[in-house]
């Protein structure tokens, strides 16, 4: 395909992406379709010749957009929002169409440049902990997602835990991580990868109102584990965590660390980005103690899966754990000390310009634009609260700091999952579910920034007559 | 944005890729600019308010462009390639609008099944073991690249070999993983991440001449691991090593695995695509034996990084050792096993709709297009192979089965590495170097669909003439 040809299907799919949002909203969120549906409808294999872009795109409208669950959809409201926004599909596009490869500063040093000074811009727009930015100890770097943030950070923490040892002995003693019952799975899934075993995570006790960790049990699980000879390496605390946006204490468990010498890693996947609003940075205090941290620009930031952004504040101890250097990578550049080489933070060797999209997203919002958009997800969260609160036959779960709302019907588990099952199957909404204290609970989180107060108010409207029904045919 | 805005602005970032590409061949391939030029030109932090694009794109010619390594250049033959191609571009971009998040089936059935279905005709297309296919036990997955896939195969090794007590006790004995002397750092990386440390990795001796793995030293180190009770749990061979693309032999090695039941994994993250044709499939046999196998479509099959092709024989065992499932993401189809869902294949959880770059490359080519690149690559690297062997001043430092040659001044290692830079300092082309048996080693590599016998021909020229001043400033 020659620039010519490239520019004239180029504008084609542009244009089929303008349309597909255009008309989002009229589609279901999600597909009704059976499991094999669209294997079944695709040929064995590829045609020996080539097929125009135009032939593709034909079947990616009559194939495979029925069988997706929208996830930019305004009705979307499940899990956590992965938004994008089209600043940063055009900064993702001049990334593909670039094709640079920066795995070592000399193999891009734009990309690697760029992100260095992208991840500074972000810690200064969260008001991050000084001991984060590039100027001095630390430093950012983009991960794939928070999952893989927490991976490397859990190597780190060995690697400091080990007094030296880890990166030659491997896992010879054990190491524990602790993170609360209501961490992420990717706390468990780190700690099996890096060798540890499920059973090397201790799950702290949380307090039953908030659901965040109690310190004094984190302190009572690291004492119980020396006094059994066990090594602790690192505490996973989170902002905002997944099943209801509760925020871990960091002033308390953060001293704790300290005392400890344990390494504290900060998840915000989600809530990070709420940082960006002055007014909401009580989330974030005692993260001074943090030795990493993540968010998700990929959240709610309006940046397309997959950019991550992780912090460490010793950049030095992580890339101690992480590099290997092999005679076909070494160059003049990283000889001389002078430049980061950011496969040495992360799992993978190769990596994407993923900073281009987080630039076009930064430059084309601005400040006040990011604020705009979590401000108004806050704010639609809480009018959707408040019809919660003032129906009676529903529980708010507890409180929405953010703009998630957690709640269930006050009839119990099985009419709160029927409720949710009646709602999705509208194809108008989509909503996940958690369980609270044992509780069936259903989440309704904002996040695409096509969603409006309208959404928001159908969104209720489907739900409280979903509720009716529901209970009717149950009473 | 919105889609209006998005069209036109759509179009302009189109146009300036076009551009990009057909102005390539006239940029020098790499920046001369010392570290921080870029960081330094970069303004401390976003401002206020938004820009437009056009802004941005003005930045990336003035600012990002001139500091780039050029991968897509045509005189670009460093490392591995890394090519992408138009339709991988716009593959990539349908990705990005769709916004998919396709960690379970449920969150993007479509997204699921493509790839699901795209893996079996990518082992259709290079002729791979049935044992592959998802039809029977097998299948395959999208991963970000080769290291990842070491890794999740070391993962799935590390479940068999601990007769399933790993998951839970973690590394609790001395597991241990060979590869040869000429394996990828990304397996020790891989063994360092999982906890085996550095310490457990085998580096196997190779044979002289061809740097292949021999059998009979794996045997050895297999065996007296064994008699120090250690657990043998995974093999890495290599088809085409990353220094010099030699050969493992797979027949020998995959049945020295089967006697000992240890996990063959087989590592052709360049030299795989070369099996779509059917004269250069003589590298692949003896895949029957292996576990897992894993290619780059970023390499050399014309798909924009990242998309690393990676197959087990039992995925059931794969999933077995990477599934946690926390309440937030059970769902009927998770719930019912009829459906494949990802997140249980790789280290993260999030996951990007790659399948679609993929199904774009393809189509658009046809298998012939894709046999046709191959085969270009192969000769060209052959036509600058006779170039080296006519001229007695250089030395092969070896066969060159793919589109790899290594070459050196017979002058020695000093020459080589000043004739390397030189030839750099050109910006006309970029090569690498390696080292092989200990002598200081050229590498050029054949990978860009823009390179023609004309640039071969120039780099050789540069080649020829730098010699010429090296060896008479020498003299």
């Amino acid at each position: 395909m020659d620039p010519e040809e490239f520019r004239r299907a180029g504008h084609a799919v542009v244009d089929w992406i303008a349309d597909y949002w255009a008309t989002l909203g009229q589609r279901p969120v999600t597909s009704q379709d059976p499991p094999g549906a669209l294997a079944a409808a695709l040929p064995a294999g590829p045609t020996a010749d080539g097929e125009p872009v135009e032939a593709v795109l034909a079947d990616l409208d009559a194939l495979v957009a029925p069988r997706l669950t929208h996830w930019q959809h305004p009705g979307f409201f499940g899990y956590f929002p992965a938004n994008t926004s089209g600043p940063s599909v055009l900064g993702d596009l001049v990334s593909a169409g670039l094709g640079v490869q920066g795995m070592l500063w000399a193999t891009g040093p734009a990309c690697t440049e760029l992100e260095t000074v992208l991840l500074d811009w972000l810690a200064g727009l969260l008001d991050l902990p000084e001991r984060f930015r590039s100027t001095g100890r630390g430093g950012g770097v983009i991960q794939d997602s928070a999952s893989s943030a927490t991976l490397v950070a859990t190597l780190g923490a060995l690697h400091r835990a080990g007094g030296g040892r880890w990166r030659e002995a491997g896992i010879d003693r054990r190491y524990r991580a602790y993170t609360s019952t209501q961490g992420h799975s990717s706390i468990e899934k780190a700690a099996r990868i890096a060798g540890l075993g499920s059973d090397g995570v201790r799950m702290v006790e949380v307090d039953p109102e908030t659901l965040a960790m109690r310190p004094e049990a984190l302190r009572e699980a690291i004492r119980a584990d020396l006094a059994a000879g066990d090594v602790p390496a690192i505490v996973v605390a989170t902002i905002g965590t997944t099943s209801t946006t509760a925020v871990d204490p960091l002033p308390e468990i953060g001293e704790i660390c300290a005392e400890y010498g344990v390494w504290l890693h900060v998840d915000a996947a989600y809530a990070g980005a709420a940082a960006v609003c002055p007014e909401l940075r009580w989330s974030h205090a005692g993260l001074e103690y943090a030795d990493s941290y993540c968010f998700d620009p990929h959240k709610w930031l309006l940046t397309g899966f997959d950019c991550d952004a992780f912090w460490v504040a010793d950049r030095g101890e992580l890339i101690e754990a992480l590099t290997v250097l092999p005679e076909y990578l070494r160059n003049a550049a990283t000889e001389s000390g002078a430049v980061i080489d950011y496969r040495d933070w992360q799992v993978p060797l190769g990596r994407r310009f993923r900073a281009l999209k987080l630039w076009f997203v930064l430059r084309w919002y601005g400040v006040e634009g990011l604020r705009a958009h979590v401000r108004a997800g806050v704010a639609l969260a809480g009018r959707f609260a408040d019809r919660v609160r003032a129906d009676d036959r529903f529980v708010l779960a507890g409180p929405h700091p953010f703009s998630l709302v957690c709640f269930r019907l006050a009839a119990g588990d099985e009419a709160s999952a029927e409720l949710l099952s009646r709602v999705n199957a509208t194809g108008r909404v989509f909503l996940t579910h958690t369980r609270v204290g044992g509780r069936y609970t259903l989440r309704l989180v904002v996040g695409s920034p096509l969603t409006t107060q309208s959404h928001v108010d159908e969104a209720w409207a489907l739900v409280s007559e979903a509720a009716g029904t529901v209970l009717s045919d149950a009473g």
